[in-house]
């Protein structure tokens, strides 16, 4: 595959997966969600690969939904292609024997968040925000939504959806949403990677498996999930929303009652 | 209406309500209950209104369900009746499209605690002091668990049933329980409130009907809640502990083997 | 009963039980999991006694499943009724009219996790330490982790059995794995058992089984977690795994790819 939005660095037992896309702020289109599942595919199918980690550069780890994109006049499958992928991605997140690492450095946005919540385990600098915007635009973080709350509880999820507030790497690691930070990145990875080589790639599997059965996520919440993003992102209101933003700075709350 | 145990401040935006029932120290009867959904009705009937506003007085915000109503000698389904309301007034917070905040200053009491928790946001001054004491008399926060637990999980929500313990509101702060503690109550909340102007009342519905599918909580057990809540107000050995406490402040515990 | 695994100190209404097999460090066999199962009977039977308190002894509270009686050449269906009376403890624990307390001071590694996690409360010392060890040999914390996450949420949980991270009392107690960190377990003991005296022990149990409404635990949950611990107890990789480090203390991850 010719990847177009990420840089990948192959090391003895891990893929280093870097987004890439400068001009759009590491937003997700889907292009992304398909070499993501790509290098997923091929990580899967070579078991001298034991983890992929996942950062973002310059101070932007990803920003979310790609708002251009979205605007584009395609069909409503379309949505529901990009939902699917991005909630499938999520999903295979937290069943493959692969173990996943996100290393936050700097801006974590919407869909970004989710992309974090997922992961296995989340390393991050002290410099990074993160924050929920969605509703500022009749949005939901629908299916970042099942894995935050599974992260960090319901009510600390719920906080972030509707206050929008943005997150410091202290506060994100105090409530759990970030699990190490530090100020090396790369050292703080190297002894966690050295550390899984202790466990089996059979047993990861399992692991996740296992915990699959231990907590509320289903098959049918996670089509409540994409159903319900597909419902908002080809809503008119919604899409005049982003149009008005995108195109005139204009925000929607300008017209709130 | 001509209400008897609230007062009613209007703003532009928000109605701020008083519990007012300084003989009864706030505590929560049927009156109580039904001006509180009539209310939300009057809320929810006028777009202009955003949010409602709940807080106590002289340094109580509520102490629960009112003890001297629960003893009158009325037949039972008074008391379904009573947990019925109570616990859609609770699930009415949960679901309505305007954003309800709790202010606390002081005693948070038993079913006080669950009109807290069901809040979407709670803000608090030092000096809050929160306990679960149904306990003591042979009840249990019965409508107000699924709410607690949604809020600060499992583990936490037992244990202050169990020890009944105080929690002051730095330890409720830490826990999750409140959300921001202050020095000033009506500073935090003008800029919450300005904050929420940029989220419109239709996304604060989708929202809140969106979560309610993305946790445990369903009308099956809401419908335990109320019947457990009806058992047990009914049980005879409870009603003689509350009644030896109110005529002769008589704890049950001294009799115990 | 002619206890071989536990010594047991009556008090005026509580049993304290001292896991003592000092030659395996308190390891879990069957033989102990009758003993435990019997003591809780006697409460049970016994209206006197309103707690029973779990400790080790010598710096070691419990190390889990006995990893010599795993090895020995015995029937499947031996490991079934291992896995069946180990679950069956520690749903006991939360279900029990009695209070059920542990008190940890030292190591408490994979199964004795579980023992204190299924606790009403945990109070401990600061020279505590827990850890999920199992991934390593290839098994999981099967039974534990529906107690354990009810008690600390998903990702704290999942966090432990991935990384089998060494946690100590101060961090177990800032994520509510620990009530409370004394240097004095007697004293604080004493006053939470002084305290308990103050609720029923109608309403411990009422308590208990009302919290089992209000949570994910299932009857199924319960048999998915037996089997799961029982299918890879007698698998033959994991078999080999324990016998390769007990008998050449050879690791299983120096075979890894």
């Amino acid at each position: 595959m010719n990847y177009q939005t990420l840089h990948i660095i192959e090391s003895s037992n891990s893929l280093t997966l870097t987004l890439h896309r400068p001009d759009e702020r590491n937003s997700i289109n889907m292009r992304l969600l398909t070499e993501l599942h790509h290098v997923l595919d091929i990580a899967e199918n070579n078991s001298h690969y034991r983890s992929v980690i996942l950062q973002g550069e310059n101070g932007v780890f990803c920003t979310g939904m790609d708002f251009h994109e979205l605007l584009n006049d395609i069909p409503d499958s379309t949505y529901e292609n990009f939902a699917n992928s991005y909630m499938s991605l999520l999903k295979r997140f937290t069943q493959t024997s692969k173990i996943i690492i996100s290393l936050l450095d700097g801006q974590v946005l919407a869909g970004g968040v989710g992309l974090a919540a997922a992961s296995d385990l989340i390393l991050s600098t002290q410099r990074t925000q993160l924050s929920l915007t969605e509703a500022l635009w009749g949005l939901l973080p629908a299916c970042v939504m099942p894995f935050l709350i599974r992260r960090i509880g319901f009510q600390k999820a719920y906080y972030m959806t509707l206050t929008m507030d943005t997150m410091n790497a202290e506060t994100a690691h105090k409530i759990g949403l970030i699990d190490e930070v530090t100020d090396n990145l790369q050292d703080n990875l190297r002894l966690l990677l050295l550390r899984f080589n202790r466990i089996s790639q059979q047993t990861v599997g399992d692991l996740k498996s296992y915990f699959r059965k231990m907590w509320i996520i289903t098959d049918a919440m996670e089509s409540t999930a994409v159903n319900e993003l597909c419902r908002l992102a080809t809503n008119k209101n919604v899409r005049t929303n982003i149009k008005n933003y995108i195109e005139h700075q204009q925000f929607p709350w300008e017209t709130y009652p």
